[in-house]
């Protein structure tokens, strides 16, 4: 990897070098460097483009980092990764994917990504989106997330589209088993003419499965946002949705959640909000010395972290 | 109208009697009984079944009532009511529908109403649906009401249906003009096998309009409903959308609100929770002397009122 794409790594998965741990870097649709571990073994497809990452039972305090950068304008770059992690284990994933378009081409990775994890196992999840360049090129993400809990399993999201992606409609899918937990953190910025569209399936489908989503969001300039959060309750269990967005200039939000409780035992909460910043709000930081401009940005900062 | 007829009205309209005022009543597809008065007319359509009430600009502290009868089982009856609230009017609307089926066919009610409300008229609407009977046939109300609010106006709607509709689909329209508000407050009650759907539309399409929805349901057996209220901002605005339900039994209930900012200064929010009576409200009623059947009841018997 070059500077740039150095420096995009470091975006989307906070990088300067090589990670401990196990690995796998993937370039302009092709491998470029890999890792496996005692515990984590990183095994090419050999049927389609991607990987298999298989987390040995019980393995702890571990991590797998598996950025995607490209920075070849005009690449359509698709990968399915398929996560096994074992009974009891206890690990960090950190994926994301970077653009940095110089071209005038459309650049596109669509990762599609599924998460079986076993009995008791923990796993954080990072998925960092970004897109940069001085190109007229468009940089599109269309993520697809397949999460299966088995009994007592738990995962925290923790998905960001920080800024510079043209196009993206991410589809998130989550079957938490009995006494497993799911919580996503979803935030999400678009600016000038982008296009962002969220569909998260959260299905509780165990006793004592607990899901929970807070999506926040902020749309500037003609962007368009829709969130279509949607949780299905299909025994004793807990849902929670929460989405709350920031809207301003001439940009549009559509937020469509949907609770679907099917059993008695189903106890199913949802919350939005859609509104500009107060104003209040920017004056008394401006009273502290801000600028206008300054004071706004510092609210955003603060709202979507 | 007989005995039995008068209790629906009773039940759907509160009248014990003839009311004062103006007042239309239809039973079983047909007018019985109508009277106009100085400030509020009632005119048949000439076109197809129905009504136009036509009330005159700054009529204060009047009523119509237009309740429906039906008692004839296997009767399908469609009617086409239009109301025009002159400017600055200030008047009270009471419709609703009920059903006596002593026989096995089903019963139908297809009541298409359209509001035209005037600049700074005040309208507060009370729509209440029943059903009841010995028979086998089913009872079905399927309404659509349309509401047209000026400058200024207001409009608050009470709409309840209170118990033994086998199977509803309510599509409300609320197009809410600059400095006008809409109060929707709706409830609802299912049981058996039972069907509910209500679609509510709040298009709030002027600076200041105000809309706010409140819906209360419960539902028993194995009866099923959905709710889809939508909020559209288009200007400078507040919208609220609350619904709350309590699910029991085998019941199965959905909620697919949607919020769609389409301007920057419109302010949307939603809450939405579904869930069973928590079962130490339940005690705490038993502790006072109550059977658990007694104290379910108390606790709904508030809910929804």
């Amino acid at each position: 990897m070059d500077k740039t794409e150095w420096k995009i790594l470091k975006e989307i998965a906070d990088l300067e070098q090589v990670p401990q741990g196990a690995y796998n870097f993937r370039l302009n649709g092709a491998g470029d460097g890999r890792q496996s571990t005692a515990n984590i073994e990183i095994a090419s497809k050999a049927d389609k483009p991607g990987i298999d990452i298989i987390i040995k039972p019980g393995t702890k305090k571990e991590s797998v980092h598996i950025p995607v950068v490209l920075s070849q304008s005009g690449l359509k770059d698709v990968v399915y990764n398929d996560f096994y992690v074992g009974e009891g284990a206890d690990v960090d994933i950190v994926a994301g994917c970077g653009i940095h378009n110089t071209g005038c081409e459309t650049s596109q990775h669509d990762g599609i990504h599924v998460f079986h994890v076993g009995k008791n196992a923990k796993v954080r999840y990072y998925e960092r989106h970004y897109g940069e360049g001085p190109g007229t090129g468009e940089n599109i993400l269309n993520p697809r997330t397949e999460v299966y809990l088995e009994e007592g399993a738990s995962i925290t999201m923790e998905m960001t589209q920080i800024r510079g992606v043209d196009s993206t409609i991410r589809d998130t899918v989550v079957v938490v088993g009995p006494g497993a937990e799911c919580i996503i953190n979803e935030k999400l910025l678009t600016d000038g003419v982008q296009s962002a569209e969220s569909n998260v399936e959260l299905i509780l489908d165990g006793a004592d499965a607990n899901g929970r989503v807070i999506s926040r969001s902020v749309a500037r300039g003609t962007s368009r946002q829709v969130f279509q959060p949607c949780v299905t309750g299909k025994a004793k269990c807990f849902g929670h949705v929460q989405c709350d967005s920031i809207i301003m200039d001439d940009a549009k939000i559509k937020s469509i959640p949907a609770l679907d409780a099917q059993s008695v035992d189903a106890q199913l909460i949802h919350e939005a909000a859609i509104g500009r910043i107060a104003g209040d709000q920017i004056l008394k930081l401006m009273t502290l010395g801000l600028t206008e401009q300054e004071a706004e940005e510092k609210i955003l900062e603060g709202f979507l972290n």
